[in-house]
C-alpha cells in the first residue's frame, strides 16, 4: 500500500513534459496504429496551416482558400501527388519549401510506422511462431526457423530504425539528384534551378509522391532516356518497401536466403509490371492522341514507364485524359493494387494481391495449405488479405459513388481519380483539378483513409490476438 | 483373372446405349462440374440452332443471324435476360416456345445442377465433418450436429431432387401466373394473350430470367401495385435458392431451427434489399428522368422494386440508361452480388460476400474464427468464397477491358451491362443491343461463365480434397 502511495506521487512531481512523454509512452505501446493516425492527422493540420499563409502564396494578394491547403497538404503528407493547384505556380519558395520537406516527412513517416508497426506484430507474432515451432517437429522447419522472427531482426530495433530509414531514404535521393542534374542543365536551366527541380523530383520520385516542380512536368524530359530511367529506378526503389530493400542490400549475391515476403514482392512487382506494360501497348498502340504517334521502341519504353508509375509513382508523359477507356479501366487496376507493404507506394499491396491467388490456387489444388517458394502461408493471412481488400474496395466504392452523384461526371474518369486518390498513386484525368470545395474534401478524406488506414489497418488487425474461452458448433453454409 | 475376362466381354454384348450410359454415369460421378458444363453447352447448342431456323423468327424472311440466335439462347438458358433483338416482336410463336421451354429448363437446369453439386459436396465434406466431429467432444457441438448433413438430408436424394425441383417450380410459377391474369386482362387483352403473357411473366420472374413478352414490357405495368409485387415476389423466392425455400416451407413456424445457411442467406438479402432501395431513393428522388416527377410513396415502392431486380430479375420499369452515375454504380455493386446459392439468381452470391464480412468482422475483432448466429464457420469456406470472387472480378474486369476497347463507350454503361451479364441479371442500359457481332460474342462468353462457371466453380472446388504427404515450413509476409 505505502509503496503504492509512493508510486503514484511520483509522476505528479515531475514536469509536464514527462507527463506529455508518459502518455506518449503509453500510447504508443497500447496502440500504436491510433499513433500513427495521430502523427498523420497532427502532420496534416500543421502543413495546412503553414500553406494557408499569405507568404505560401506565389505572388501579392491573399492566402490559399482552406480546401485547396487542406487537400494540397493531405496530398503531401500522403506522398500522394494529386493537384487542385498548379504546383510549378501556385507556391512561394517558402510553399515550396514546405511541400518539399512534407513529402520527405510524409515519406519516411509511412516508411518508419509501417515498420515500427511491422516490428510490433512481428514481435507478437514471433511469440506466437515460437511457441507453434516448439510443437512442431518438422527438421526443415527448425532448420529455417520461424520468419517472422527474422524480419523483426532484419527490421532492426524502433531507436535505430528511424535513422536507418532516413539515412538510407536520403541517400538513394541524393545519388538519383546527382544523376538528374546533367538531364536538367541540358535542358537550360541555370545551376540552382537545376539543382532544385532534380532535388526535388528526385524525393518526389522516391517518395512515390509524384508532384512536379516544373510547370512541363515529366513530360519536358519526354525525349530523355536517362532521367525518366532515373524516375523509374527511384519509384521502383520506394514501392518495394523498406524491408524488401535491406534485404536486397544485404544478401543480393545468394536470392535463395531471401524471405518469402521479399520473393512474393519482387515476384508480384514484376508480373504486374511487365503485365502491365505489354496491356497499355496493346490497348494504345494506334491511339493517336497517345502512343499512336510513336516509334516502337519509344512507345514499349514509355508503355513500361506507364506501368512503373501506376505502382504509385504518379509521374506521367501522356494526359491521361486521352487514353482509351480500356486502358483507364487497367491503370485502375494496377493503381488499386499498388506497390509493397512498408513502401510508400499505396494500394492494397503486391503481397495481399498474391495472397489472394496462391489461396485460389491452393482451393483449385484441394491443398489444405497456400504455398510459396517452398513456404507454407499461414492461414490467418487471407483473413487478414480479405479485410484490407474490403477496406479499399468500401472506400473506393463509397467515395465514388459520392463523387459521380456530385459532379454528375463520367466513371472512368471519377473511378481513376478515385483510386489514385485511395491508392495515393496521384496519375489524374483533370477531374480533380475542377471538383467543387466538397469533392476535394472527399478525395483529401479518400487519400487519408487510402495512406494511413491500410498501412494501420493491417498492423492493428495482425496485431489483436483474442482467446477464444468456448468453441461453438461448426456449421457450413454453401457460397458461390 | 477367368471373371475378370468375363466382366471385361460383359459391357461389349450390352447395347451401345449401356455403353453410352455407362459413360455418363462415369463422368457424372467422376466429375460432376464438367457434366454441368457439358449439359449447359449441349442446351445452348440446340436452343442456337433451333432459335436459328426460319421458323423460329416472325415475319417472313431468312432465319436470326448467329450471333444473335446463340446470344439469345445464351440468355435464355443462363437465364440471363439480356437481349439484342426485340424479344416482344423479332420471335414466330415458335421461336417464343423454344424461349419459354428455355427458360424453365434453364432455370430448373441450375436449381437442380447446383442442388447436385451441392448434394455431392455436401457428402464428402459430410464424411469429413463426421471425422472432425468424432475427434470433438463439445456436446453443443454433438448435440447440433454437423450441418453439411443436415443439408444433404434436406436436399433430398438426386433422384426426387430433379421431381421437387420442378413440381415445386411449376405449383410457385403457376399459382404467380394465376395471380397475373386479371392485371393483364385489366389492359384490354384477349383471355389468351393473358394467359400467356401471364404465364411467360411467372416463368421469366421466377427463373429470374427478365424477358418481356409484351412489347412495353412491365412499364405497361407501372400504374398496377398488385402485379408488380407478384413480379417481385416472385424474383426474391427465385433468388433465395432451393435450399432456403424448402428450408422456410418445413419450418417457417421455428425460425430457430433454421441452419446458418438459411440465416445468412435471408439476412444478407433482407439487408441488401434495403440498403439497395434507400440508395436509389436518395440517389434518384430528384432525378427528373427517373423518381423525380413521382409521388413519395411511388418512389419508395419503386426504389424497393428496382432493388429486387437487382438481386437478379432483371425487369425494370425505368430507363437504366436514364439513372445517375451514381446509381448505376450501386446496381452494379448489387448485381455484381447477386442472390442466394444454388438459386436461379446469379452472380457471387450473397453468402459469398457475407463470408468476407464475417472474415473481416473476426479479423477486427482479433477472434480466431469466424462467427454467425451462434455456429462456428470453417475456415477452409473462406478460401473458397475468395476464389469465387477472384473468378468474378477476373470476367468481369477482361470482358469490361475488350468491350470498351472495341466500342470506345463510356466505363458507366459498359461496367454495368457486363456485370449484368456476368451475373445473369438482365438490366441494361441498351448498350447490349446495339454491340457489334464480336461484342455480342464476348457478352455470351461473360453470361456462359458468369451462370455456368461460379456454380460449377464453386462446387468443383469445394470437392476437391487432397491430403497433403508433407509440411512444408511455414512463412508469414507482410500484407496491406
Ligand atoms: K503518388
Ligand atoms: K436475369
Amino acid at each position: 500500500m505505502a509503496s503504492n502511495t509512493v508510486g503514484r506521487r511520483g509522476p505528479a512531481r515531475r514536469s509536464w513534459l514527462g507527463g506529455v512523454r508518459d502518455a506518449f509512452d503509453v500510447l504508443v505501446k497500447s496502440s500504436p496504429s491510433r499513433f500513427a493516425i495521430l502523427v498523420f492527422a497532427a502532420l496534416i493540420l500543421i502543413t495546412t496551416m503553414l500553406l494557408s499563409l499569405p507568404i505560401a502564396r506565389a505572388g501579392e494578394g491573399r492566402g490559399t482558400p482552406l480546401y485547396d491547403a487542406l487537400f494540397t497538404a493531405v496530398s503531401t503528407i500522403c506522398v500522394t501527388g494529386l493537384t487542385t493547384v498548379d504546383m510549378a505556380t501556385h507556391w512561394s519558395p517558402f510553399g515550396n519549401g514546405i511541400i518539399f520537406l512534407g513529402m520527405n516527412v510524409g515519406g519516411m513517416g509511412v516508411l518508419t510506422l509501417a515498420s515500427i508497426l511491422g516490428l510490433v506484430v512481428s514481435r507478437r507474432l514471433g511469440l506466437r511462431a515460437r511457441l507453434m515451432a516448439a510443437s512442431d517437429t518438422n527438421p526443415s522447419r527448425v532448420h529455417a526457423g520461424p520468419v517472422s522472427e527474422r524480419q523483426a531482426v532484419r527490421l532492426g530495433e524502433v531507436g535505430g530504425l528511424l535513422a536507418t530509414v532516413a539515412i538510407s531514404t536520403l541517400s538513394i535521393e541524393a545519388v538519383i539528384m546527382l544523376g538528374m542534374i546533367p538531364s536538367v542543365l541540358a535542358k537550360g536551366y541555370d545551376f540552382g534551378t537545376s539543382v532544385w527541380y532534380s532535388a526535388y523530383y528526385a524525393v518526389s520520385a522516391f517518395t512515390n509522391t509524384g508532384f512536379n516542380p516544373n510547370p512541363l512536368g515529366p513530360v519536358e524530359f519526354f525525349d530523355d532516356y536517362w532521367f525518366q530511367s532515373l524516375m523509374m529506378l527511384a519509384v521502383f526503389l520506394g514501392s518495394l518497401g523498406f524491408p524488401v530493400i535491406f534485404a536486397l542490400l544485404r544478401t543480393w549475391k545468394s536470392p535463395r536466403r531471401w524471405g518469402v515476403h521479399v520473393k512474393l514482392t519482387l515476384t508480384t512487382t514484376i508480373v504486374l509490371w511487365i503485365a502491365g506494360a505489354v496491356t497499355f501497348l496493346v490497348l494504345e498502340y494506334n491511339n493517336p492522341k497517345t502512343y499512336g504517334g510513336l516509334s516502337f521502341v519509344k512507345t514499349f519504353y514509355e508503355a513500361f514507364f506507364m506501368s512503373t508509375m501506376t505502382r504509385s509513382g504518379g509521374f506521367s508523359t501522356i494526359d491521361m485524359a486521352d487514353l482509351y477507356g480500356s486502358s483507364l479501366l487497367v491503370t485502375d487496376m494496377l493503381m488499386f493494387v499498388g506497390g509493397g507493404s512498408a513502401s510508400t507506394a499505396g494500394g492494397i499491396k503486391v503481397t495481399t494481391l498474391a495472397v489472394l491467388f496462391l489461396a485460389a490456387y491452393a482451393e483449385a489444388r484441394g491443398a489444405p495449405a497456400m504455398e510459396a517458394f517452398g513456404r507454407r502461408i499461414p492461414r490467418d493471412i487471407l483473413r487478414l488479405a480479405v479485410s484490407v481488400v474490403l477496406w479499399g474496395a468500401t472506400i473506393v466504392a463509397v467515395s465514388t459513388v459520392i463523387i459521380t452523384q456530385i459532379t454528375k461526371s463520367a466513371l472512368d474518369f471519377v473511378l481513376f481519380d478515385v483510386i489514385s486518390a485511395f491508392a495515393t498513386c496521384g496519375l489524374s484525368t483533370g477531374l480533380t483539378e475542377s471538383l467543387p470545395p466538397e469533392g476535394k474534401y472527399v478525395m483529401a478524406a479518400t487519400m487519408f483513409m487510402g495512406r494511413v488506414g491500410t498501412v494501420t489497418l493491417a498492423a492493428a488487425l495482425a496485431a489483436a490476438q483474442k482467446r477464444q474461452l468456448f468453441r461453438r458448433p461448426e456449421e457450413r453454409p454453401i457460397v458461390g
